[in-house]
This record gives structure tokens, sequence and C-alpha cells, in this order.
């Protein structure tokens, strides 16, 4: 038995996490969770689960809900101090962070320092922190375990191998919902038109992320953390059928690939079972005649600017992956809510990156002012 | 530093193991070699190797070899002994067994009872005895590391994973010479067109086995035994590029592959520096946006008899696998030299498995035995 913390509860990762935990009530429990502002969620999952603490945004709904539920033996807790409090749970063997944005990496440091098993969605712990982050997991003996199918692929591609054997690392793209446009079809697009992703149903940000590449730049950095490689050696190939999850190339040319169904809780599951596995009994097998045709393309960097961008980013390292990150959210916001277009994404980051002062090595406090500043920025630009 | 002993120095696999070897002189030494009638290879092995021990297949080059050689501190030996001395040579931490046919067998078992490390190479050592080698292995902890690229592939992708969790093996079959071709177009075909395969630069009995799919068969009887797995979880595909070497599926869904460029000296490499890898300097590095497209097809049984012949005999077990394989290796070698058409090496495979009396769990003598009535049966049906 697996007790698991939740961050995040009420996302798509998170609400796949729970069903990954009700698919094998056997093996996993759920002991604490975080949602923000869906209370309807904790009425739900406490009609089916049994945790020791839940987390949510708001000072006010934590009053209520501590009130209802005053007859059970439940701790609430609210705000940022709140998710910590899930991320630390005493009962629980494996965190799974799965909440948005850079709100994510406080509750990650503090269940490193515990030495915990932390099966890492939030993109910005390691965009933003990833010197941080690796470093003291590595002090605390900490286990990092990647959610994401893409770094979930290479993860497990690399069980029983060497890292220093490693070549380079592949990771696919399936281009997202603009792959067949050009440049210049992009002047048009929709909001709509923009979150219609071809093979993978996700929130509306990494939908969008995708569409400008920037989920899989994300993704670039992010793998440069977890296994260690440098930009050199991190290659993205266009796959339109996101049957090949990620691939790992060895140094005897030798490459290993993770294939599957699009389905999240694959990778989910793999993360709360490592280094196990468990049957998914609702999960589809993959049929390769049925497949028949797995299609490969050269990345365009001048086609998809964003994903030049993070290369950037990453490469200039320091606080520059967090004005990256923090401009994109911005930009792709104003986007979703409709005060740009498409287009104007490229050009908010690029304009945050451009006069932005690079500071090496910054702490957390560093980031947060960034991240801050970048974003008071973008939004000077929006009005 | 691994010392190597080899058998079949002058084989398709067993010069490509020699060149592995001189490519890494640091890592690999070369201790000791079998060669059948090509004593050309054994002068020029000796400009550049120190090995022990050499065996070669006639008293007659014995004799020679020996008095050539005199001044040399070399241990010559000859005939199926010679074979078995060469197996367990007391200086080899590694014997990679690259002799062609049921001489295989043996010398391998010797190897085993020492607790060796086999790389196999042999098809006839597993797919005629399967059972009492893989229980000898287990009994004397002897480890054996295949070295087709198809094993290879399937023992990579199981690296860091457990048994358990596998729920099929996937195949990956390039359809040899004649893919493209129907029942009714292969009535006319020849030798010289069934030698030339697409892929793989291969020997002339594997590369007419390729085009039958009786190589294929001969891979699934294998692969039932080294990985446990029962035929029923034996999938094969049809996958014409042969980049993806073979697939394992588990029962969480996700599928682990393993692709490459075909260079049998990658396997071969990863059978002598296993659990670890080497560069592999002239190698070529796979190119996905080259590559473009990977194709796959569902296996036609019915076009590829010698495939579904080769399920039968798994299945059945017992002595059957030695009939096909046995009554095989005549009608190829039959086919080779202009005895018998193309479509007749199938119906002469059929002809000896209808006629056999299956006896169940034969030990090595039955097993000599109906090998050698069954290629005294298909030669009586060639005359």
């Amino acid at each position: 038995m697996r007790n698991i913390s939740l961050l995040g509860a009420s996302g798509s990762i998170g609400i796949q996490t729970i069903d990954v935990i009700r698919q094998h009530p056997e093996h996993f429990q759920l002991v604490a969770f975080s949602v923000g502002k869906n209370i309807e969620i904790v009425h739900e999952l406490l009609n089916e689960f049994t945790p020791k603490i839940i987390s949510v945004q708001s000072r006010n709904d934590y009053e209520t809900l501590k009130f209802q539920y005053a007859a059970k033996n439940i701790r609430f807790v609210y705000g940022e101090e709140g998710l910590i409090e899930v991320a630390v749970a005493q009962e629980a063997d494996v965190l799974v962070n799965a909440v948005m944005g850079s709100v994510g990496l406080e509750p990650t440091l503090h269940a490193i320092e515990l030495g915990r098993v932390i099966a890492l969605a939030n993109k910005e712990t390691l965009v933003t922190a990833g010197h941080i982050v690796m470093e003291a997991a590595k002090k605390y003996n900490a286990t990092i375990l990647p959610v994401d199918s893409e770094h979930s692929a290479i993860f497990q591609c690399l069980q029983g191998e060497k890292e220093k054997n490693v070549q380079s690392i592949i990771l696919t793209a399936s281009g997202g919902s603009f792959r067949d446009k050009s440049r210049e079809d992009l002047k048009g697009v929709t909001r709509n038109e923009a979150l219609n992703h071809p093979n993978w149903s996700m929130g509306a940000k990494i939908t969008i992320d995708s569409a400008t590449m920037m989920n899989k730049g994300l993704e670039v950095i992010e793998a440069h953390w977890l296994f260690n490689t440098s930009y050199e050696n991190i290659q993205v190939v266009l796959h339109r059928e996101s049957v090949i999850h990620s691939m790992i190339e060895f140094h005897d040319t030798s490459v290993i690939a993770q294939l599957g169904t699009p389905d999240m809780r694959v990778p989910i599951q793999y993360a709360l079972t490592f280094p196990d596995r468990l049957p998914h009994p609702t999960g589809k097998r993959l049929n390769f005649t049925e497949i028949g045709k797995l299609h490969f393309e050269k990345m365009d960097f001048n086609r998809f600017l964003c994903l030049q961008y993070a290369f950037d980013a990453g490469k200039a390292g320091g606080t520059m992956p967090t004005v990256l990150n923090a401009s994109n959210e911005v930009a792709v916001e104003a986007f979703l809510t409709g005060k740009i277009d498409f287009l104007t994404i490229e050009q908010l980051i690029e304009s945050a990156m451009a006069r932005h002062s690079l500071q090496i090595n910054p702490d957390l406090y560093t980031i947060k002012e960034v991240d801050k500043e970048t974003r008071q920025f973008v939004r000077s630009l929006l009005d």
C-alpha cells in the first residue's frame, strides 16, 4: 500500500491521479490533497476517500469546510502554507505535485528536504528553479519522478542504464493544433482553434503551449535538469502521432523508446508504482497494425519561435527561464481572454527576454522577484 | 578488460565480433576462437591477436597449424571436442557462440555448467534444446545474453523491468526479400532474388530464412525460451524499415522499444559490455527526420506459412522444433544448390512435421536422433 498526497486534485493531472488511485484501492490510498477554488470536488472526494489533510485556497472555504466536517478526523488548511502542509504530510509515501504555476515550487522543496518521493507534474518547479531543486534533491536524497508523458518516457528508457552512456535525449513533439499551418496562416487563428489539440486532451494553458511549441520548450528545460543533459544533446523531433513519447540515444547508437496511447494515467501510475508497474485495466493497448505509420519531421525553429526562445533561455540559464515562463503565462492568459492574437504571444516573450538583465544562480527570492517584474512588464505592454 | 572466446570466427557474426574487439583493444581481448575450414583467417587473426586456444574443424588443418605455429604458445584443438575446449577456455570471461548449426549446442551446455556468460548467436541451441539449456542456465547460474538484433532489443527493453509485468513481446519482421510478392509471385523466384535482403547483409542461410519468414519463426521459439513467455504473448509485426528491432508491451499498456541502424556490431557489443555500454565509433546514428516514416503491417500467416509452422512447432514443444529446424536446414540447402524451388521449402517442412511422432521433454540424445532422422527423411524426398 502506498499513501499518496496530491497537490492540485481538481486539475487535469489531479483528476487522473485520483482515477489511478481509484483503480487500485488495494495499492493506493489518498491521504492528503489540495484544491484551489473547486470546493465541490472536496465533497465528492470525501464520499470516496478518507484523507487526513485537505488544503484549499481561501480562508473562507477553509472555515466553511472545517465547520461542515467537524465530526470527521480531517485537518483542514489553506493558502500557500496549506500546500506545504499537504506536501509534507507525515502519512504520505509519495507526493504528486500537480498544482499549476510557480506556487508549486515551495511545497516541492519542503518535500525534498524530508527526502520524499515526489511525482512532479508542476513544470515551473524545474523550469524556474531547476538548479535549486536538483541540488536539494541530491543533498536530501529525495527522488524526483517525472509525470509528464515525455519525461516519464525518458525516465522509463533510462531504467537499467547508466547516465554516462547517454548520447542524446530525443523529445518528440506532436506539433500541436497548428502544426500544418505556416506562420502566415497563424495570423488569423482563434482561441477555439488553438484549443483543439490533435492527440491529447489537456488543460487550456498547456494546449496553447502545445500550439506555440512553448510546451516542448519548457520540457526541454525540464529534461536538462531531470536527466543532467546539456542542451546540445537534447533533440526535438516532430512526430505527429504522439505514439513514441520520447527516446534515449546511447553512445553505442542504440535507441530506446517508450510508446503508448495518449493516456496520462500511464505515466502517473508509473510514477506511483516505480520501480514496479501495475496493470492498467481500462487502458487501451497500442495496436501497431492499426497505427500503420509513424511520421517524423525536422523541427523548424523559425516556424516555432517559442521553442527557439526556450533553448535560448535554457542555455542562458540563471533567471532567463523564469522570464521565459512568466512572460509566456501572462501572454497565454491574454490570448485566452481575447486580448491579443496568437502571434503576439511570441512577441511578448521575446520583448521580456530582450530587456532582462540576466542574474546567474538566482536564489528563490530573486526568482520570485524576476517572475513578478516580468509579469508586470508584460502586462504593461498589454495596456 | 574482458577476455572473449569466440566460436565461429569466420562467419558473419564472428567477423563482426572481431571487429568489435578490434575497436576496443583497451576493453576486449580475443583469448580463444574456432573456425571451420577457413584457415586463412587463422593466419590473419594471429597477426593481430594473441589467443591461447584455436580450434579448427579437421585433424589435418590442426596438424598443419600446430607445426606452423610450434614456436608460439598456442594450444590447437579440432573437431567437436575442439569447440568444447574453446567454449570452456579458462581465460575467457565471455563466450560468443556464433557457430552455425546444431553443433553449437554442446559447447554452450559445457560453458553453462561452468556458470559462464554466454553471448548466444547460435539459433539451434535454443530452438532444439531450449528446455535443457534454460534449465541448466538456471541450475548453474550461467548468463545467456542474446546476440540476435531482435532478442538483444527485447533484452535491452527489459533492463530495469520485472518479468511479471510483461504483457507481450512484439517481434518486428522486415518481411525479407519477397515481402511484396504474393504466393503466386513466389512460384518463379530465383536463388539470387532470395539472397537480396532489403535491410540486412547476412549469411545465405539466414537470408533465405528471412525470405520464408522461418527466421522470424525460429526467433519466436528462441524468445519463448529466453524470456519465459508463452507463444500466445509473442506477437510478430511486419515492419519493413527494420528500425524498431523489437518491443516489449507491459501490462500498464506502456511499450518499450529498441531502435537502431542495421548494424549487428551494436547487439554484439552490447552482449560483450552488458550491463554497461561502450561507444560505437564507426556506427551510424539513427536520424529520424531522414527516416521520415515507419510502417507496420499485420503479419499474414497464410502468406508466410513457415512462421505458422514455427508457432505450431513451438506450441507442440518436445521434439517438434528440432524437426522444424532440421527439415528447414536441408530444404534451404536444397534451394541454395538449385535442387528445389522456393515454395518447396515450406512443403518439405510441412511433410517432415506431419509425419513426426512427437516426443515430449527429449534429452540431448533424442534431439540428435530426431535431427538425424528428419534430415534423412527430407533428403529422401529430394531424390
